[in-house]
């Protein structure tokens, strides 16, 4: 089958390689309908986090179920699927405690790589969830994004607790930033301030539902986000990069009390101890438990309550991977959906 | 009047000094009755955080009412009154937030100097909390241990969000520590391991609630953890130290999704954005803000359902406070009341 593989910083290929075979009882096989490039995938592309070489890319996904093994219950040959960047059990307590992605028998799916023609699934019954075979294209998009980019940015201003009379700062206007404005406002928040530089994502952000657009970074950005909350700073951050500035901007934008929820996979992230003490906020983040969210989040979707599948704008077949990262890293792109 | 001054690493002496005047008309003045050596007054005692010296001490306190400014309206002369360590006008934003030790208008009382015969109490009416004339003893010390190490335990255990089927670990055994047992306690937690190495704040440990206890430290006390909680480590985690080591510990005990009140006064305290992104815990700490939790914990104290106050082992004349500084130091005390 086809996969996408990175040789090198730069250097991404499509080889032939061999189909997944079922290893365990609880192992599913999806044919991958569609899947994407996702910010993270990025970070090795620019030369961060390279392991060994060339890799399996990918973590997002929607499917069709080819093969179950036995122990499989809840999903069936045939049936359409969504499932997160992490496989689970759905069944220890991390998480029953709604933390999937720290399942005590977490495999990342990045290591087994979606940007495939096929792919195996560990833990099926804890790391699918069905959709309807029935979707309309905007669905599909939508459905694809909850995979990792919506349910990342929901988990964000869930861990910010973005909720009504809140006036909620968004750091990073990536595709995880922009769907973190759209989950806030679903949220209730009354506020959100949008962070960004770039014309066409300060659009999508009012379009998914920001009050307000900061261009204005580091200590700039801050000061204006004080300016706009009486200076007392935002009563949620959401932060959606991962470098040491956004985390620095996130914390200094958030008032005493407040919460943040931190969400870009941290790169050279550095917290002194005594200004987090100093600050009083709360801080929450990591890989985001999309698999908590992913039920409702398909509900939202085929209710056309929610849009999130309008940040993908660009759509390449398969063949032409290389061209879809080299557009997110130019930036030309914000997310890249990946056909066959 | 007497007040203690620190001039210098574990140079504590008491000088006459000019007694307070009265400077906003929302002041209050107050003659101290009884107040306190603090962990944190042991940070310049070693030589951190060294300020200008000679530098007034203190900043736990219980007093009555000497004088008040023309606009306090809700203390009067002769009212007996306990406060916290920062003084809050209890009316902004952050204070209605329940965060009075960032106030807006906040003064750390530690520069005023409480370990002294008369003390000026900035923001009267949104610092000073009435208490009874009558009080045992024993209700006395306990209410001048809700000035600082009951509140900001308690404190550390809400943030912790200790209470019914969680398993807390508490790290460090220090006054705040052992406090920390207890509002755990109180908040019904299920299980609470004290981490400690001495027989006498061990047992003291048990008498205010603990289940446990670990006298492991470092990796092998998270180890001792993560044994007793079925390898996933405890749900919630005290932070009562402020070392580097303190932290790291309380991180790597946590479970993903736990929660982690941190309370001990950050020095060279370094948190690695990588590691806390994949411990996907919630952080949350800093100064404490008692004034939060004052009303509720004179009325527990008053009505005997705590006795946080035997965490004073020694009291000595203000006078000697020299001494006092010294048996803390050296650990021969855990806390030392200061007499008039």
């Amino acid at each position: 089958m086809r996969a996408v593989m990175m040789y090198g910083p730069g250097d991404v290929r499509i080889d032939d390689v061999d189909p997944p075979t079922l290893t365990r009882p609880t192992d599913a096989i999806i044919r991958v309908t569609d899947t994407c490039i996702c910010g993270s995938d990025l970070w090795p592309y620019r030369g961060f986090n390279t392991g060994s070489t060339p890799a399996r890319m990918g973590h997002e996904y929607l499917g069709v179920v080819e093969q179950v093994g036995d122990a499989v219950t809840d999903v069936a040959v045939g049936d359409h699927v969504v499932g997160s960047f992490v496989a689970s059990d759905n069944t220890c307590e991390i998480c029953q405690a709604g933390y999937q992605s720290r399942c005590r028998h977490q495999v990342m799916m990045g290591g087994i790589g979606t940007q495939a023609e096929q792919a195996l699934i560990p833990w099926a019954d804890g790391t699918l969830v069905k959709i309807p075979a029935e979707r309309t294209p905007a669905q599909n998009a939508s459905l694809l994004a909850a995979s990792d980019v919506l349910g990342t940015g929901w988990f964000a201003a869930v861990a910010a607790e973005a909720g009504p009379g809140k006036t909620v700062a968004v750091v990073g206007d990536g595709a995880v930033g922009l769907l973190g404005v759209l989950a806030a406002r679903e949220l209730g928040a009354e506020r959100i301030i949008a962070m960004s530089r770039h014309a066409d994502r300060q659009e999508l952000a009012r379009r998914f539902g920001a009050t307000d657009v900061v261009a204005e970074r580091g200590a700039e950005g801050v000061a204006r986000v004080k300016e706009m909350t009486g200076g007392y700073g935002a009563h949620s951050v959401i932060e959606a990069v991962g470098t040491d500035e956004a985390m620095q901007q996130a914390i200094d934008s958030t008032r005493p009390g407040g919460h943040i929820g931190f969400v870009g996979v941290s790169h050279d992230v550095h917290l002194d101890g005594a200004k987090l003490f100093g600050a009083t906020v709360h801080l929450h983040g990591g890989p985001a438990p999309v698999r908590r969210f992913l039920p409702q989040l398909v509900e939202s979707i085929m209710q056309d309550e929610i849009d999130p599948g309008i940040v993908f704008d660009l759509a390449l077949p398969l063949d032409e991977a290389a061209e879809g990262y080299r557009a997110m890293d130019q930036r030309t792109a914000t997310k890249v959906r990946l056909t066959f």
